[in-house]
């Protein structure tokens, strides 16, 4: 039997769980998972372009389970009253191929995003990073801060966005939390006051949102919304001069603003950075980026702990989505009588 | 919102619709895509394999729906009681991303195979064919036999396994049916008295369960078991002799029991003959095979049809899978009040 967790279920299990504590319990999974590196299948994801969007799928394994995500990026969708990224996910028994679960991914694809930047963050970040600057107040962005404050314990954000709705839903969505919330009236003035600087902006162009004259010596810099081919945020001189950090070459060298980059000029994957073989950061006056694309193992990490949380918390349903059979041999009896 | 079938529900709703009709159906429905095969997004599946079996995903798509399959092969899961094959499918929207349709696969694998098996034999079968054989009479065979009864009309089955027991279980799923089933005591006996012959066998290995002094011309072969690297049912020699025809070259040369030919040794995809571009079978005197390895599209034609069918019976659940949202751009709404 699989456990399925459709959108509610899993809205009630990130709220029992608490989000601060699913955070943390994701970024030690993905800890654990990108420290044995070695062990898993990977390839680049499974992207298929249309003119409006892309739909991909994300498969990774290792020796004891099977993951993959259903991802679709539409940016035009909010047109339509519909998500820009809507996601699936599964995770399977690699011993049997059976699927274990069945989950809605699209809160969680935010959450393990954000999951994701914070753990890269706690690498290289500058000594002060107490001030997070947000580029880009859209579905993505308050999970990027509230990420942060967990991992990294920031007090203040300074924010932006082109569109002034997003940035007072923003405002309004953290209006609780202990931080201290600052709108600005342009991506200067964000970057002009934080140490460590997430960008997440969605449009399909080659676009340059950071320049290279805007950022200082000492500033950590998450690029999330570049994630496919011809789709970038940042200049290419402020590449050429940062300290880079990818997921996984092999894919972002295809969508990330490391597009233009060649295999020799990417400082590190992350793996190197949590098994302590590459530092994140090697100076205090120097820029770091993690060009994050978004890879299968932030999922797999992800549906892993999620899968375990669940069925611990009771929260989803059973489905036999593959058939319990006497004899395994006799699927025609699943119609008898005929 | 998405729907969603399991296997209770697809058994219900093949017994609602019955085995024959459904057939018909899947078989005009691959028929009408197969015919416009230029306006798919085509790739081979993307496979992962483990000593002990294989995991795989068969995306596929067209300007309207995106489709894929999650299926697994693992020889061994009945010593576990389980099924060599377990499958689950998605249907999605490509305009939006959203997925439409999650379903069980495994039974529906089955049927879209005998499916696509019985449509080739259309094309292929010799005037005479009345007689079919089958060896090995495990999971797939019956739907195999059923699939030919309902487009071809045969009248007599000579089967054969090696296991006694999976061919009293093929004599008892059968034995309502209108069809004289003659069990065999060897391969030879069954191809000897055979106009149509579908071979679906499970061993791993580089097998030749049929050889090429066995088979007289006028024959036609449906190859179903051979599906993976190394994997094959037939003696070369018979392959060479044949005329072949596969569904998709670009996989079957890596799968197929064509994968020691080479391209131009493939006389037709299956898409040729639907549009009348080539001929199933030239005369009366040659040996045709139809070389089933399994691709995304008969799938796509399955789940295309599966889902109007099961919406109108209203056979199935509607789950939310991706969040519907007020603004498209506040997911973090989903978790409001924090």
């Amino acid at each position: 039997m699989t456990w399925l967790l459709s959108v509610e279920d899993c809205v009630d299990l990130v709220k029992t769980i608490t989000l601060p504590t699913l955070f943390q319990v994701i970024m030690d999974a993905m800890h654990e998972d990108f420290s044995r590196w070695q062990d898993f299948n990977k390839q680049p994801r499974i992207a298929t372009h249309y003119p409006h969007g892309v739909i991909e799928l994300m498969p990774i394994s290792d020796d004891q389970h099977y993951a993959f995500k259903y991802v679709n990026g539409h940016p035009n969708n909010p047109l339509q009253n519909k998500l820009t990224v809507g996601a699936m996910g599964m995770l399977a028994d690699v011993a049997s191929g059976y699927p274990i679960l069945v989950s809605e991914m699209t809160l969680l694809t935010a959450i393990r995003t954000a999951a994701m930047s914070a753990l890269v963050s706690k690498y290289c970040a500058p000594k002060n990073h107490n001030a997070f600057g947000i580029i880009g107040t859209g579905s993505q962005s308050e999970f990027q801060v509230l990420a942060h404050q967990a991992a990294l314990g920031i007090d203040t954000v300074y924010y932006y966005d082109i569109d002034a709705t997003a940035m007072e839903k923003f405002q309004a969505n953290l209006a609780n939390s202990d931080l201290d919330l600052v709108a600005c009236d342009s991506v200067e003035a964000v970057v002009r006051q934080s140490n460590i600087i997430t960008t997440v902006t969605a449009s399909k162009v080659m676009a340059q949102i950071l320049t290279d004259a805007m950022i200082k010596q000492g500033i950590h810099i998450n690029a999330v919304g570049g994630d496919c081919p011809g789709k970038t945020e940042l200049d290419h001189a402020l590449v050429r001069r940062a300290r880079v950090i990818v997921t996984y070459i092999e894919q972002t060298l295809i969508e990330g603003e490391s597009q233009h980059l060649t295999t020799d000029e990417i400082d590190a994957e992350v793996w190197e950075l949590v098994t302590n073989q590459k530092l994140g950061r090697q100076s205090d006056d120097e820029v770091t980026i993690f060009d994050s694309v978004g890879f299968a193992l932030e999922d797999f990490s992800t549906l892993r702990v999620i899968n375990l949380l669940a069925r611990e918390k009771n929260i989803g349903q059973l489905i036999e989505l593959v058939p319990s059979l006497n004899n395994p041999k006799d699927l025609f009896s699943l119609l008898q009588p005929i």
